[in-house]
């Protein structure tokens, strides 16, 4: 038996996860866009306004491993968790803006064991994070391994 | 006329973009890990043998970020690029482990005029990033939205 709190038979569909939230810095855009994503609207105030985002905008990749955190702290780091073989979809429905307070949710669609590995389980999972408005900025669903209790 | 050396004109359908490749270091991936995806496979070599990933293994996300530094360098950074609206689907087709070589290629699926906003075109693109031993580690779709030339 696993000692983790979170294992495929705790996944029950319909589960809503609330992932807490957390405030994203200028600072912290600007860190991220300068490794990895350096386009202008990443890096600075002024061409963020002119650009499409409205403002000095995360990069969308930055969102995303935003909300891996979250679901980190909030239920993976404490699971039976074995990663993910990708993402659905991956949509980023608003700018997510230097200052905004970003609020997490997960929600099991559904899951199923593995048929070609005893003890892995299948859940598929609802991604979606907010701003401080209620306008959600980021939706992305996928596939999270998870190991049974039983086969531990 | 734009001044940029990549605009939506240029994004000929079937064109394949070579990005370049760079190797990933443990440090690197450890580092990622921490802020972002604090899993005991993308932190701990040991951890990581254990794993399904079979070593000290890159967070699926920072695989993706190290894709788009790559795409940036290539083409992006000189380009009329006005950000994307979500990623179609992402595959972690294999796992990035430290020392492996990744090398990242664009191919240009298709692309049209925007029928709403006159000098912007979608161009929808497919993105792949493969290890030293020629194994997919990463494939991606996407939209991309960049401003004509005629319009600027």
């Amino acid at each position: 038996m696993t000692q983790k709190r979170w294992a495929y038979e705790d996944m029950v569909e319909g589960m809503v996860l609330d992932l807490g939230s957390r405030v994203i810095t200028a600072d912290e855009i600007i860190e991220f866009a300068s490794e990895f994503d350096n386009q202008p609207m990443h890096l600075d105030e002024q061409a963020g306004r002119e650009s499409l985002l409205g403002g000095l905008a995360a990069s969308g990749w930055h969102s995303c491993a935003i909300y891996m955190r979250m679901l980190c702290d909030a239920m993976i780091s404490d699971s039976t968790a074995q990663g993910a073989p990708g993402v659905d979809f991956v949509k980023w429905r608003r700018p997510v803006l230097a200052g905004d307070r970003l609020s997490g949710r997960c929600t099991v669609v559904s899951r199923r064991l593995s048929q070609s590995r005893p003890g892995l389980g299948l859940v598929l999972a609802r991604h979606e994070m907010s701003n401080q408005h209620g306008d959600v900025v980021l939706e992305m669903q996928n596939t999270v391994m998870m190991l049974t209790r039983r086969d531990r």
